[in-house]
């Protein structure tokens, strides 16, 4: 892909236990020549044969330390290895994470043949090339995060008429691009006087797994949000730390997402009933299945 | 399945890496109403939604603590609890085992809800309902297994004639297979003394991953070798502890076993590839693939 595409894979979308058709969680967005997990369940990588260039996974980002979110992660960072990766790999995750990638790489053999960066986070906003991911807490009766990928704003067009008044021409706009600024008859010109408002980048939220809570505003317009559905009702809930369709719709409806894809599907469930269940809730709905992309 | 059937499943023969086609290694046996497995590659509690019932499950044998023979078996345990089981499982494996499978229950909020026995093994025997698991190392650069199923010998047919000649009459012979003897007429009786030879058992034996060994006296006559076969040819094996596809088929000849299965199949090669180089090497060869079961 080139600087700037952007695609969501959905690896793994089952509940806490896999069905015939649905691997436990895992997404993937692509964006330019990154790669970013968000969680990583069990079977991952070999999703990943069909749909995503696995050398191209820069970072992971872990929402909680239940087996069906990271037990994908060892496996990877073997088959990583045994690829002949050099590349580190970035690992972020709730409190506990450190001790618990510690854990996990000394539960068998796991002859790791790049650095592993562990760090953990809370209400935090990481930059990375072009895009943002930040992260925030959910409620799911462990340490869990949920987070948002925000890709940066981008300038404006040229103001061609505003440039022409400045006396930029030719070459001066590739330096202005460039550069961010220049001096022109002793006056310094920045990019952004010649260009019109900055556009908002695109967003994508993800919720982990979590009873409903309040996003924080950084989720507000998000184009997707992608929301753990994993009961039909309350009385099915029960006092599980989960939403059910319903309320993953009022987070939509509250935080005005363009769109609202249901994930973490419990296995007792169709899409059809979930559909029926969440049509008249949201306009703009579908179910996630394994495998299905979405470009932005 | 009744007492005394016997199935073997292939819930993942990959090599190291999987394939879209195949999973990391994981065999599971049903013997009676018992599940045994023989590794537990990832993935491979999906894999038995097809195929065993996992609530079955007795006993997992991991031959090693490479990623790709037991990165299942956490995310199988959890499931399990999930499920509400509350049956011991037992974990037999090599040297290590024991710290492995603690680091591996540290490695997340893993939350067993029954219990877990595991036990190292080198050169054992374990005796089981109808049938023992018999472990033996193998040359595999890191503490590792081969295991042989076992089933028990059987007691030959009834011989009526030296039965009559004794006085062993209507319900004696009931009370005999019982209780294995009675007295009559103040003598003693052994059901040995009224039967034919014991018959052999059923064996199966797995190599794990290993370079050529010396395979002990008990694999003899297996009726069943299920081979790893990592390399087409010494060249590409290199000094890797492996075997190649014509060093199993010598195994194979070599203990007198019925039927080869070559399992640990490398992404590299196709099974045309693999047969074409056993076929003159072992009469009754097949390349194992993800989801055959054989009854024996």
């Amino acid at each position: 892909m080139s600087f700037g595409q952007m695609k969501i894979s959905f690896l793994g979308t089952a509940g806490s236990k896999p069905t015939p058709e649905r691997n436990p969680s895992c997404i993937a967005i692509s964006y330019g020549r990154d790669v970013i997990l968000f969680d990583c369940g069990e079977g991952c990588q070999k999703q990943m044969l069909r749909k995503v260039r696995q050398s191209r996974i820069r970072r992971v980002f872990i929402s909680h330390f239940h087996g069906d979110h990271y037990l994908g992660l060892p496996g990877l960072m073997m088959t990583m290895s045994l690829n002949g990766r050099t590349d580190p790999i970035e690992i972020y995750g709730p409190k506990g994470t450190l001790e618990f990638i510690k854990a996990m790489l000394m539960s068998g053999y796991m002859d790791i043949s790049y650095d592993v960066k562990v760090k953990e986070l809370s209400s935090d906003k990481l930059q990375f090339n072009g895009y943002s991911i930040q992260s925030f807490p959910v409620d799911h009766g462990v340490p869990s995060l949920g987070f948002i990928f925000l890709e940066d704003p981008k300038r404006g067009s040229f103001d061609t008429r505003k440039a022409r008044e400045l006396g930029i021409e030719g070459e001066m706009f590739s330096k202005l691009e460039n550069e961010g600024e220049l001096i022109l008859d002793g006056k310094t010109i920045k990019l952004e006087d010649v260009t019109q408002n900055r556009k908002k980048g695109r967003r994508v939220t993800y919720s982990g797994d979590t009873r409903p809570i309040d996003f924080p505003m950084e989720t507000k317009g998000s184009d997707i949000l992608i929301h753990e559905a994993t009961f039909l009702n309350d009385e099915e809930r029960g006092d599980t730390y989960h939403s059910t369709v319903g309320e993953a719709c009022e987070a939509a409806t509250h935080i005005g997402a363009k769109t609202l894809i249901l994930t973490h599907i419990n296995s007792r469930y169709n899409d059809i009933e979930i559909m029926e269940r969440a049509k008249d809730r949201f306009d703009n709905v579908m179910v996630a299945e394994d495998l299905m992309e979405i470009e932005l």
